[in-house]
C-alpha cells in the first residue's frame, strides 16, 4: 500500500509526521518514506510494508496530509507497471539518461588488471563517441583461491582515468555494502570525475543485506543480474528489495540461465525476456552477452556467437549492453576467453547499430 | 568411417557389391548405402557403422572400386560439418530451396480442423506470396482424453485446398511409420498436388524407430524438433540418425526448452543457438516461435513476444520459420491461446522481413 | 467421465451396444470399453474421452444397463486415486504379484549380448530364489552408430534359457508396436517358457503410439519409465495413455531426470517422488537406480552409490527395482561401468533386505 | 600447495615470519595461515593462494622451518579428500560432536516468534533427550514486505531459554556479517548458556564476503547449505572459502534444488548426494527434509512426504538433520504450511531411528 501525501509536505513537515506517527501505531506495518523529484515538483510517499491486510484505505486517507492511497495489488509495489499507473519512467544518472525506450553501451574490462589496459579501454571508448564503461574492481569467484579483484586500492587511478576520458558513468560490481562506501571516497578523493553505477552480480541476488545497503543509498544507479538458479519473478522481487528501501533508479540485466541445455554456450541464453521485462515493470533492461554466451566461437556467417546474441537482445529492445573487452584477451585475469578484442569495437559498435535500427524501424510500424 | 567409391560405380555394379561382401565380413560393422546426386555426376558412399575402431584403412582403400575412405571423429558423421568437408550443403523439394543461407516462411494451422479454416488460411499464405503452410492432422497430446487430430481422413482435401492455392510445401508432424505411406497414398490419389514435409516433434525427438522410418525414404524432407529435456549434442545425434539411414534432406527446429526458468513464457526459448546448429552442421535451422513463447502477451512497444521472439531468431540466420495462426483462436481445438489472427499476418510478414534485412546487412557488414 | 454398467452386462450384450450406440452419437466423444476382472465378476466400464463437459450424467444413467456415472475430475482417470474410490488395486502376472505393497527384484542384463551371459545371470538369479529379471533385446541408442541391441534373433534362446531357471517375468524393452507381435510370436514358439513385461523407456514416454500400443493388448503389464525434460504430470498422463486404452496392468518407473544439477551422478536421482506416485495413483512404483546413479563410485563407508540409491528408494516404499548386472562388466555393449557384478549380487540382496525390513518397520510405527 | 611447518613452529615465530616474509615476494601468490590443533600438537600450514603452478617446491621445501609442501591437485584443497590425505576429521564444538561417523538431530523453528514458542520447543526438545536446536533469528524473505526475522532482539531470551533446556548448539541463519559481531555480544552477556552453529542460506551460498567473514572467526562451526542454481562443485568450493580462511568445522548442507522437475515437492530433494559429499570432502552432511519437500503430503503407508525424504537421507549416511517443528504451525510467520507439529515429534524420532540402525547395519554388512 502506498500512501502519496499532498504535495507541498515534504519528509519533515509535521503533518508529515503525524501521519508516520499514525501508520507506526499500527501493529505488523513498517512505514518507509520515499521523495519522488519529478519536474514540477517533489512528491512524498509512504510505503507500507508488512501485513497491510486489515488496514482501513478510507482511515488513513482522512488523515490531514494524505491526498491518496494506492493499493498494490502485485508483489513488485515500487518498481512493478499497475493499472493505471502513470508515474514517470526512468531517470538520469550524471548526464547520462536510462529508460525503457533509449539505448546505453557499456564495453568495458570484466576486472581491472593493468593501468595501461585500462586506459587503453576507456581511451577506445572515447573514440567511438560513447561515454559509459564498466570495470570491475571487486571480482565475487567460484574457487576461493582464484585472483579476487585488486578491491579500493584501484579506484583513485581508474576514476582518474575516466575523467581524463570524459567517461559518466562506469559500472562497477560490488560484492559488499562497505564497497560503497570506499567508491564513495575514491571519488570524493577524486574530485568527482565520473559516476558509478553499483553492479550486483548473480550470486548476489538474494543477498538482501547488500541489496537493502545499494537501495539506502540514493548517490548511485543499482544495475541487479538476475539470479541463475531462481525464477523470474524471484529475481524482480530482488529488485523491488532495492526499490523498497528508496532507490528507484534500478537496471535489470540479463545475463543467461545456468543449465547444461544452453549448451555450448556458458549459459542458456535468456534474453527472450527483454520484452517481459519491460512488460512486468518499469526499469530498463539491460543484457550482458559476455557471460551469457561465454565462448568467442563463430558461426559460418563470419559473426560471433557474441555479436548474434547481442544483436538478438537489441532487436527485442533492450536498453543497455554489458560487454567485456580486453586488449590482450590471453593476458586477462577473469573471463579471458570470452573477451572481445580492442580492434573488434567497431565492428561491434555498427553491429548493435544495425540490430538497434531495426528495433526502431520495427517499433515504428507497430505503431501504425 | 565413410567409404567413398569411384564415380562410375553405382549400387549395382559388382565391384560395390565386392566391397560391401568384404565389409560386411568385418564382425561388428554394419555397412550403409548413400547415394548423392550432384550436379555432374551420383557419389556412392558406404558408411561404416558399428565398432570401427580396430578397421584398417590403407587395407579398405586398396579395394578395387574405393576412391578413398574419409575418417569421421565427430558424432555427426553425415550431417556434421567437418574439416575440410567441401560436401554440397542444402537441397530443393518441390520447387522450394532449403539451405543455410535463404529463409521460408511457413505460417499455418497446428492443427486441422475444418475445411473453411484450411482454405481461409491457406488463401491468406497465398495472398502473401507465399507457398509453404503449416498444418497438423495427427496430433500427440499430453492428456489422452484430448482432441488428437483429424489423422488420414482430412489428408485428402487438405492436399486438394494446397494444390488449389498453389501451396508447395506443407510441413506436417507424423508420429508413427504408418503415417508415411498415409500421406504418400493421399498426394498420389490426388494427383500430387503439393508435397510435405515430414515433421517430428520434440516428444519423438528421440523415437529412434520413427527417425529410421522417415530415414529410410528418400521422397520427403523432414524437419526434426529439439528434444526438450535432452542436450543438444543428443537432439543432433537424433538428426543423424535420419542422414544415417539415407535421408539428408534435414531441417533442425529450435522450439525452446522446457523448464520454469522460462516463465511466463511456455518453454524457455533457445534461439541464440542457431549460430550453434549452422556452425555444427549443414541443416538448415527452423525456429517455433508460437510453442516456444506459448502466449499473445505484447511488450509496452507494442509488439507481441512472439513477434520479438521471431525477429530474434531471424536477426540470428534462422532460415525457416514455422508460425501457428488460426482464423478464430477462440476456437482453435488445439493451441488456440497462443495463435495469431489472420489479420496480423501482414504486420508479421513485414516485421520478419524487417529482422531479416538486418540479419542480411549484418552478414555483409561482417564480410567486409 | 466413467459409465459402469450393470454387473451382468459384458462387451457383447444387446444392452452394452445401445448404450455405446447412443454415446457415440454424441459429438466429440469417443467411447471405449473396460472389461475389469474382480473377484466376483466382471464389471464393464464405458470411458467416455473427449469434450464430455456437455454431456448429461443423469441422461446417461437413465440408459438401460448403466449402473451409475462417474465424473473424473482429475488428469488421471483410471490410474489415479480417486476421492471415495475403491476399485481393486495391484495385479498377478504369471504368477507374479505386483502392487502397492509388495516388492519385487529385478536384477538382469541391460542389454543381452551372449547366450553364455544371460544363462549365467539367469541362474545366478534362480540361485538366490527369484523369478524375475532383466533382459534387453531392443536397444534405443543416443548415437545412431552404436550397438542397437540383437533384436527378435535372440527372443527364442532368451525366452528358452528364461524358462530353463524359472524366471517368471522378464522386464523387456521395446520401442516399436512391431515387438509386441515378435514377442508374442516368439512366446508362443517357444511354449510360453516365460513372461514379458513390456517396458517404455524414457526416449519414449510420450511416444503416444507406442503407449497406445501396448495399452491395446492385454496380454503383458507394462513399465514405463518417467520422461526425463517433462513434469511429473505429464509422465502420469502418459501412464493414463496405456490405461485409457484398455490395460491397467501399469507399473510406473522412476529413472533420475536429466540435469546437471545432479552431477557427478549420470542423472539427477528422484526417488523421493515413491511416496508422491503412490499417492496420486494406484500404480506399483519401481526404481531404476543403474540409470540414475550411472557410476560405479563408492562412499568411504565401503557402499557404492548404487546400493545408496537403491536402498533409499526402498525405505521409501519402492515397489520393484531394476538393476544391471554383467558377468563382465568391461566387455558389456551397453552402459558396462554401470554395471554390478555377479559377485556382487549377494551383497545387493542383502543390502535392500535391511532397507525393506526397515520400510516395513517403519510402515508399522505408522499404523500404531 | 599446502606449506606445513615444523611441529614446534607457531604462527609467531621467526622463522614462520621468514617463510612468509618469502613467500609474499612471489607475485600473484597471497600466503594464509592455518593453525591445526590435532590431540598430541598444534600444526601450522601455509596455505597459498593464487597463481602456484610457478613454484618451485623443492626450493620452499629447503626454506628454515619448512617440514613439506603438499601439492593440492584439486579445487577443494582444505575440505576435499586428497589420495594419502591422512589429516583429521570432524570436530567438538561446546561438547557436541560432529564428524561423517555419528549424528545429530537439530529440530526446532525455522523462525523465532514468540517467547512462549521458543520455549515449548525448547522444552520438546530437550524433553527427548536432545541438546541441539535450530532457531531463525535473521530471515532472508524471497519478498521484501514479508516478515524479515525478529533480528537480534530476540537473541538474549533465546539464548536463556536454551541454558534454561540445557541446549547446546542452536543452528541459526546469518545473512550479513554483522550478525556474527550481534550473537557473540549476545552469547557473552548472558554469560554464554549456549553454543551456535552459523548457517548460511542457499540465497547465500556464494555470497564470498559472508563466507569469508564466517570463515575468519573459529568460535562458532558454520553449516553451508547448497546453492541452489549452481552445481555441486560449485557449493563445494563455496564450502572451501570457509576453509581457506581458516575455519574447517564446516557442515554441508543438502536442501534440494529449485527446478519443477521436484514438483509436487518445493525443491527437488538430492539426497541421494549424501553419499557423494562424504566421499569429496572431510564435511559432516546434513539434510534439510523440511525445505526440500516443502509439504504436508502424505502417501497411503501413513507417512509423510517428510519422513520419507529424511529416512531416505539417513539410510545413505547423513549426520545431521535440520527439521521444522511448530507449536502452531497455521500462526507460524515463515514456512508453517511444511512444519511438523510438537506431538510428531517422538514419532518422527522414532522413524529417524528406524532409518539409522538400518544405515548402521548396512554399513556393518558392507564392512563383511
Amino acid at each position: 500500500m502506498i500512501v502519496i501525501l499532498e504535495p507541498q509536505l515534504d519528509g519533515d513537515s509535521s503533518q508529515t509526521a503525524a501521519v508516520l506517527q499514525h501508520l507506526r501505531s499500527v501493529a505488523g506495518i513498517t512505514p518507509k518514506i520515499h521523495q519522488v523529484t519529478g519536474e514540477q515538483q517533489v512528491l512524498t510517499e509512504i510505503y507500507l510494508v508488512g501485513n497491510t491486510a486489515g488496514l482501513d484505505r478510507a482511515e488513513i486517507e482522512a488523515l490531514p496530509g494524505v491526498n491518496r492511497v494506492v493499493k498494490v495489488s502485485r508483489a513488485y509495489a515500487v518498481l512493478g507497471r499497475h493499472t493505471g499507473d502513470s508515474r514517470s519512467y526512468g531517470f538520469t544518472y550524471n548526464g547520462v539518461t536510462f529508460n525503457q525506450d533509449n539505448f546505453n553501451l557499456f564495453a568495458g574490462l570484466c576486472a581491472v588488471d593493468t593501468r595501461a589496459h585500462v586506459e587503453q579501454m576507456m581511451k577506445a571508448v572515447a573514440d567511438m563517441g560513447l561515454n559509459c564503461t564498466r570495470m570491475g574492481a571487486y571480482k565475487p569467484r567460484t574457487n576461493p583461491y582464484s585472483f579476487q579483484g585488486h578491491g579500493a586500492e584501484c579506484l583513485p587511478w581508474v576514476f582518474e582515468l575516466a575523467g581524463k576520458y570524459g567517461i559518466k558513468v562506469i559500472a562497477m560490481e560490488i560484492t559488499h555494502d562497505t564497497h560503497i562506501a570506499q567508491i564513495n571516497a575514491a571519488l570524493k578523493d577524486s574530485g568527482n570525475p565520473t559516476g558509478v553505477m553499483l553492479q550486483i552480480g548473480t550470486r548476489n541476488t538474494q543477498n538482501f543485506e547488500l541489496l537493502k545497503a545499494c537501495g539506502r543509498q540514493n548517490d548511485h544507479p543499482v544495475l541487479l543480474k538476475r539470479g541463475f538458479g531462481i525464477t523470474l519473478e524471484e529475481s524482480l522481487n530482488a529488485a523491488e528489495y532495492l526499490a523498497s528501501e528508496g532507490n528507484r533508479k534500478v537496471i535489470f540485466c540479463l545475463r543467461g540461465m545456468k543449465t547444461n541445455m544452453g549448451d555450448p554456450h556458458r549459459n542458456f541464453v535468456d534474453f527472450s525476456h527483454v520484452p517481459v521485462i519491460k512488460r512486468m515493470t518499469h526499469m530498463p533492461v539491460c543484457i550482458d552477452p559476455s557471460h551469457s554466451v561465454g565462448t568467442r566461437a563463430r558461426a559460418p556467417d563470419g559473426l560471433l556467437d557474441v555479436f548474434h546474441a547481442t544483436a538478438q537482445g537489441i532487436i527485442a529492445g533492450a536498453n543497455m549492453v554489458l560487454i567485456d573487452f580486453h586488449p590482450n584477451p590471453a593476458s586477462a585475469l577473469v573471463d579471458g576467453p570470452q573477451a572481445l578484442t580492442m580492434d573488434e569495437l567497431v565492428h561491434y559498435v555498427e553491429d548493435i547499430d544495425i540490430a538497434r535500427q531495426a528495433y526502431l524501424a520495427r517499433k515504428k510500424r507497430a505503431a501504425e
